[in-house]
């Protein structure tokens, strides 16, 4: 199964993360006995889904990006419904998975979104321009096309500030004063606090977002990605809140209190 | 929001795995920005699902049942299922619910049964049977209930063995010398295997379902919490061949190639 | 594509609804043209997932329990769902698929064990015992395996009944009255009302449940197809309500009002 | 719950979809009671959805465009992966989850782009705009926007036409010859064709999703929800094919057969 087979059927299917043969698995090129005990399970994941090397620093940093996003509550509307799921009778993959399903542009996609803003930045920065100028260039295009929400700043709950953001700053910071990163996507990000400061006349300050997203820039992870990865720390969350609202119990459980059902604003019924 | 509040809305959803107030979160009692950074992301998702600590040996464990689950090929329906679905106009995020959604009962419950099947033999034994004799009874019971197929032994690909799992049980084998765990579960997996030998004259060697589920069964996890943590080690999977299939492009792109489609077995066309 | 081609690839996918070749589409060897303008809605579903012609009276009856179960509001954890989903930054589709995937045992199941229920009191039955006996002998078995609640009967909030069951009983009275369906198994429900009416000492009637399961049952459609057709009907409700709440707005909507978030029962957090 | 309730709690949810009280539920004003065995399952559908009445000619032709679009048989993505999750151990519900989860916007979307299009087109003529100018404008519009794959025009597999297209429009055109409904989507329809194939020089005919387009256009729905309906109408197709599968049986069934597997095309393994 080495090589392109000639075979159509076979061909149909085309793949560089995985070969196989009977009693050998190899995951883009490494034996998967060779890699088990000896790869940390988020280099198991950059191994295969971006199929470069991590280690060191940035493997770190990778580490701390998932480990900060496993969990927001179940206000959070994905954690209500692996929670519900949970209650009608299915497994928790299907729980899991139903949540997972609704990490969806709006809700699963400012990393994507903050990853794709400091790229912009980043390479109006290597055009020349300088930083305050190319954040401004920046978000006046961004805005342009996608509104008038910036992805990765601000909080509707965490005011003044999200206490994951200066924590995966620091590691940032940490990180490319040993090297391991250039620092440069951290340096837009806060400029893109500064001038945001500057227009609203109070902080803005990044996100969990924004942070993860400084890192993913970082270490060089294309923007759609930043949202896969969301979603595998997220499924943790997911996993821990469908399975303890498992042994909660209850049946068909809904988003209110039975006394508190919902309000009708339709036509009047007929009598 | 840190006990009961009276509140019958706010008390309809009820978590123990994590508190919050706008700047704070907690994760079972430990404050978000503590975790970053010094919990490996193996140990955070113990921490969440768990709530219990998870350190040395015990998560080198953990993390190598992780890291071993990823990915099995395209060739799964689950894999195929979110390539497909990458080439339909959806979100990574829902390519990877496809996925996850898949894992039901058959494609992703043997480790969940094995882990039943470990700790009910376990439980014989605890009754002061002897472990062949356990061994006979726990099987007897389970193909009783579960029907003629042993989840965790044999493979239908990996002739002779699947690499996965002898690896997998050096790595319980080791922690069980250092102390770290019991070691029983594997001797009753070793056991089990003895005694399929005997019964079929050929070797139906564990699997990594059957090695993983010893891991999982060492380290005290319930059942269903193996499926749980088996969706979370191939979600890693389903999103690297998402993706992977997003870069390689097409569009609705089916099982086979167009000139393979189906065969219709069902009564002529009406003419 | 008419009769199994020998290719071991295009056996591989086999079916007896649908034969394809460039510029035609036949479903059970029906012209889907003769059929487009001919049959029912309710017609073709029949027509494709069973296979057997469905006409007069007896089509009346199935389009009768399709339209029964379109929708039991946003309490519902299929339709909450649905509705977070849509905003949350995802298609129709997605929200659509969100709900019916929460349609499992419990939220979606009590119809496929009532129209099981029903076939083994009638198989009772046909072994010439009596309805009062063989029901009470059904009701038994099926406690031993099941558990104490009986699908189809009682309702939590419907009291004294569910407006949706007597409606639908008197349209199979009717439709048994012109000799299109026996009415066997509608009588059968209406002897476990009063079984359970004498066991309680108070009314437990009939729900939607049991109701379009005497339907599908004197249809003689398998169990597990009950819940296909349930799916079918609640997912004009899940689409309604999507629709509605991506009409209304709303980024990220969790289950209940910010003010009103979740308890937290965990342990106190390390200051 | 008749009105706004004043409870932040109970208004959280608002809809004009479903009124409801112990024994008492209304679906936009009207009682259930009063709905089954009068109106179709289309028209409850409309009802549902749209909040307006469908009657006549109008009923018949969106229950023809209902009809039309069920399936499109096991090499469509949607249905493959239907049917391997059925072989999966999930439920049906979920089976047929899987399958309307992936009509994203490439799978299931050309229907609501065709809407869209068509709509732009009939607000251009409306402006006093000619109808080849107003079709020309529209389409450049479209391209501009969405690149140069019209949708609903032209089909992979079914040349020289799609067989579902020449049937609804023929319906279409005797609805309109009574008067209800114009006719002039269908007319805009029509000389989207004769300008592709100006275009081309060759037929490049209405597909199905042009077909049921003119249909949903015709009746005044907003183009989203031509997406909803082609998933209420394939979500058929989903429920035939997955219980069709379980009854065939399999397990974990992937894509092709078993002796083609996939091609491996990364780097080689280090040995």
């Amino acid at each position: 199964m080495s090589e392109p087979s000639g075979d159509p059927v076979a061909d149909w299917w085309r793949t560089a993360i995985i070969d196989m043969a009977p009693g050998r698995i190899a995951f883009r090129g490494r034996p998967v006995e060779e890699l088990i005990g000896t790869v940390s399970f988020p280099q198991m994941i950059w191994h295969l889904v971006m199929g470069t090397p991590l280690d060191g620093a940035r493997a770190r940093l990778f580490e701390a990006a998932l480990v900060a996003a496993v969990d927001h509550g179940p206000q959070a509307p994905s954690i209500a419904a692996a929670r519900m799921a949970a209650t009608c009778g299915v497994g928790l993959n299907t729980a899991m998975a139903t949540g997972v399903n609704m990490l969806g542009d709006v809700h699963g996609g400012a990393g994507e979104q903050a990853v794709a803003l400091y790229t912009d930045i980043a390479a109006r920065c290597a055009e020349d321009h300088a930083l305050p100028e190319a954040v401004r260039a920046g978000l006046d295009a961004f805005r342009r096309e996608a509104g008038a929400f910036i992805p990765g700043f601000g909080h509707r709950f965490h005011k003044p500030v999200d206490p994951r953001a200066p924590r995966l700053l620091a590691l940032v910071d940490q990180a490319a004063a040993e090297g391991a990163v250039s620092g440069r996507i951290a340096e837009i990000g806060r400029e893109i606090e500064g001038a945001l400061y500057a227009e609203k006349g109070k902080p803005v300050p990044m996100n969990i977002d924004g942070a993860t997203a400084v890192i993913y820039a970082e270490l060089g992870c294309p923007p759609p990605l930043a949202r896969g990865f969301f979603c595998l720390s997220r499924s943790v969350g997911l996993l821990a809140h469908a399975w303890e609202q498992m042994e909660q119990g209850g049946r068909n459980k809904g988003p209110t209190p039975p006394g508190h059902r919902w309000t009708y604003d339709g036509p009047p019924s007929a009598e």
